[in-house]
C-alpha cells in the first residue's frame, strides 16, 4: 500500500481519547474506506508528561503549533476548543498544507467565513460534522442531500444538558435549581453552566446550521438567545395543560423578502410534536423543505464515542480527498441572506403576568397589548389568593420586538404585579 | 460561466415531473451550488407525442437508447423504474460516459454490484439516494458520515403503504381488508398492491442498506421476507395489550462470526421505541453504530417532490464531480461479510395459536417448543367458547428455522386447531 495518510490530533480529552481508540481498533476498516492507512503522527497534548491510556508516549507533544507546522500531516482534528489557541493552530495546519477537522463550534460560529476563505487560500478542507448536534449526520445532509432543494426552516434541540434539565423538570415536576444541582451531580451539566443554560452553545449551533441550510454567513452574535433560567415550574404546567412540552429550541427561518431570522429560545412544542418526545440528553433537528418537506436526525448530541464518531466520518472523507488530490465540497454563501434583527423573528408567545385581582385589570392588560400592536389569541384568568390573580396570555404570531416592548409596558402598568416569564409558542 | 451540464431524463411521471420543476425553477440556486449551468438537453418518455406541463416539447423523446447514447450527456436520471429496460439504459449511457442518479431501488437491489463495476470502468458516478426511503438522506450518511463507526444494525419503516395500513389498523382497529381498499381508493396503495404488501419493496431496500451499512453485497432476493397480509386485528390487540405495535420492520444485522442478517416482516415493537410513533406513510431508519450509538432518521418515504429532492441532491454532487473532473466515492464491498441464509436470524417471535380446551393440552404445546429448541417466555391462555382456547406465547430469542419447524409440528398436532399468526418481537 502506498505512503500513509498523516493524522495529527490537538487535544486528548473525552472526545480526543475516543478518536485515538477508533483510529486504532477501527484501523483495517479505515484502510479499506480510505484505501491507505491512517497514521497517527502526533497528539498535542497540555502535559506531555503524563501518559495518556491507548497513546504512546513518543506521540504525545505539548508543542501544538510545532505538530501542526511539521508540514508533512495531511489532516489536522481540532479538539482543543474555545477561539485560542484554537484558531491560530487551525489556521497554521492549513497554511502548512493540512486539511482540519474540528469539533469546535464557537470557533466555527464566531469566525467560519475566515476559516473556510484560508481553507480555500490554501487549497485544503475543513470539515465540522461534530461542531452540531454530535453523532448526528446533520451537516452533510444539509451541505449536500439536500443541496437541490430549498430549505425553509430548521428547527432543533441542539443542547444536551438544556433538554435533559427541562425533561426532568417536566417529567418529574422538579425545579429549575433542583434538575441543574442534580445534572452536575452526575455530569450531565458543567461546574459552569453558563454557556449551556444561558443558550450560547446552541446559539453557536444556530449559526452553523443556519449558515449550511440557506447558503450565508450567519455569526453567533447574529443569534437572538434566550436560555432557559427563568423557566419556572408554572410555565412547565401551563405548557402541559395546553398539551405541550417546554425545549430550549434553535430555529433558522427563511423570512419574505430574502432575509433569515435565527434564533435560540425556551418554546412550548405540542408534545406530540417529532421534537416533543426527545428526552434526555439527546438531540433531534427537523428540516423543512420545499420539496423534501419534513426531515428529522436524531441522536445523541454529546459525549466522547458519538462525537468521536462524527470526526472519524470527517477524518475518512478529508483523507479520501487527501488521496485522490482533490477539495471537497467548502463553504457555500452564494444566497448572502441577511440575518434579521433580532427584534424582527415572528413567534407566537405564552406569557405569565401577576396582577391585581380586580375590575378592569384584564381590560387594561389587554389595551397595553393592543397599544403594542401585538393581538392577543387566549387569556386565562386564575385566581391565586386575596386580590391576587395570575393572567395565562397566548399571542398570535408577532415580532419579538412588539413582544419585548408590551412586556416593558406591562411592567410599568400599575395594575400588574411582575410578568413572570415569556416563552415562545411554535407548531402548537 | 463555462458549458453547463447536460442532463437527459427517463421518465416523466410523478417524480420526473417534479425534477423538471425544481431544475427549471431552482435553476439560479443550482448554477450557484455546481458552479455551472444544469440544462435538461432530453426526456425521454413513452408517448413523445403527447405534452407534458413544463416541458418543451422539442426535449420530449420516445427513443431512450438514442438519447443516453448521444455521448455528450453529462448525467443521466433513470425514473423508469424496474429490470428491464432500465438495466439496459444505465448500462448504455454509462458506456457513453453520463454518470446516473436513480431512484430504481428494484434494479439497485438485484443488480447493484454490476452496475457499480461498469460505472467503475467507466469512470462516472452511480447515485440511488432516492431508491430508499424517499427524501430521507439515508445512503450517504451511511457511506460518508458513518464510515469511521462500525454499523451493528439497521432497523427500518421503509414502506409507506403498509406503514399507513398497519397504522390504520391500529389507530381506527379495522381490518386488513378494509384499509387496504381504502388505501387503494386513497392512492396510498397501487391497484396491485403485491410489491408493498409482501414486503418484496421492503426487501429491496433492506437489501440496499445493508450493502451500505456492511460495506458488503447483499441483493434482494438474499433478504428473508414475510409480507403483512398475515396480521390479523387479533395480533394487534395482542401486541397492544404488551405495550406494543406491529410495524413491517426490515432489518439487518451484524451477526457474530463476520456474517449478517437480512429480513423483513411483521414485528412488534414497543408503542414508545422512536419507530413506535412512525404514523401514517412515513418512513423513519434507526442506525445503531458502536460509537455513534443510537441515531434516526425520519421523513417522507415517497410522493414526487420529496423523491425528486433527493435525486436533485445526487444529481448536484454529480454535477460537481463533472466539472471537478471528478469520480465521487464509488461501491465499497470490501468487507464482503456473508448473508446467513433465511433460517438463521434470531429474535423473539409472537404467535398466537388456537386450540383445544381441554387438560393437558398446554403441556403438550410447550413439548413441542421445547423438542424444537425453541424456549418460551410467557403464554398467555384465553377461553374462546366451548372448548376452545387461544394461546398467546411470546418465545425467547430463536432462530427462524427454529421457529418454522416448530410451527410445522403445531400443525401436526392433534390439539392445535391452528396456528393463527407469527410475528417476531423487537426492543420490546
Amino acid at each position: 500500500m502506498a505512503e500513509p495518510v498523516r493524522i495529527a490530533l490537538l487535544g486528548c480529552g473525552n472526545v480526543g481519547s475516543q478518536v485515538v481508540r477508533l483510529l486504532t481498533e477501527h484501523a483495517d476498516d479505515l484502510s479499506a474506506r480510505v484505501a491507505r492507512d491512517l497514521e497517527l503522527v502526533g497528539v498535542a497534548v497540555r502535559d506531555a508528561a503524563s501518559p495518556r491510556a491507548g497513546v504512546p508516549h513518543h506521540l504525545l507533544t505539548d508543542d501544538a503549533e510545532a505538530l501542526v507546522s511539521r508540514g508533512d500531516i495531511d489532516v489536522v482534528i481540532e479538539l482543543v476548543g474555545g477561539i485560542e489557541p484554537a484558531r491560530t493552530l487551525v489556521r497554521a495546519a492549513m497554511a502548512h498544507g493540512a486539511s482540519v477537522v474540528t469539533a469546535n463550534k464557537a470557533l466555527m460560529a464566531a469566525d467560519g467565513a475566515r476559516l473556510h476563505e484560508a481553507a480555500r487560500e490554501s487549497g485544503v478542507d475543513l470539515y465540522f460534522e461534530a461542531a452540531v448536534a454530535g453523532a448526528i449526520p446533520l451537516l452533510r445532509p444539509l451541505r449536500e442531500s439536500l443541496v437541490g432543494d430549498r430549505v425553509r426552516r430548521v428547527m432543533g434541540i441542539v443542547n444536551g444538558t438544556t433538554n435533559y434539565v427541562l425533561d426532568r423538570m417536566d417529567t418529574a415536576g422538579e425545579s429549575f435549581d433542583e434538575v441543574l444541582a442534580d445534572a452536575q451531580r452526575l455530569g450531565y451539566a458543567e461546574a459552569d453552566p453558563t454557556a449551556d443554560v444561558d443558550g450560547h452553545d446552541a446559539a453557536a449551533k444556530a449559526a452553523i446550521i443556519a449558515s449550511l441550510a440557506f447558503h450565508s454567513r450567519v455569526t453567533a452574535d447574529q443569534v437572538e438567545v434566550t436560555g432557559i433560567r427563568g423557566v419556572t415550574s408554572s410555565d412547565i404546567a401551563s405548557a402541559r395543560a395546553m398539551h405541550g412540552v417546554v425545549k430550549l429550541l434553535a430555529v433558522a427561518e427563511r423570512l419574505d423578502e430574502g432575509r433569515i431570522s435565527v434564533w435560540v429560545g425556551p418554546t412550548i412544542i405540542p408534545r406530540d410534536h417529532p421534537l416533543g418526545s426527545v428526552h434526555g440528553a439527546f438531540n433531534a433537528v427537523v428540516v423543512e423543505a420545499d420539496a423534501a418537506g419534513q426531515l428529522m436526525f436524531y441522536g445523541q448530541g454529546a459525549g466522547g464515542a458519538p462525537t468521536a464518531s462524527a470526526v472519524l466520518g470527517d477524518v475518512v472523507t478529508a483523507a479520501r480527498n487527501r488521496v485522490q488530490k482533490v477539495v471537497g465540497v467548502g463553504e457555500s454563501s452564494y444566497a448572502a441572506l441577511a440575518v434579521a434583527s433580532p427584534g424582527e423573528a415572528v413567534t407566537r408567545f405564552h406569557l405569565i403576568v401577576d396582577v391585581d385581582d380586580r375590575p378592569g385589570v384584564l381590560a387594561a392588560v389587554a389595551g397595553i397589548f393592543a397599544e403594542n400592536g401585538v393581538s392577543i389569541e387566549t387569556v386565562r384568568q386564575e385566581i391565586r389568593g386575596e386580590q391576587d390573580a395570575e393572567l395565562v396570555i397566548v399571542t398570535h404570531p408577532a415580532p419579538k420586538r412588539s413582544l419585548d416592548a408590551t412586556v416593558a409596558s406591562l411592567r410599568e402598568a400599575p395594575t400588574v404585579r411582575s410578568v413572570v416569564s415569556v416563552m415562545r409558542v411554535e407548531a402548537l
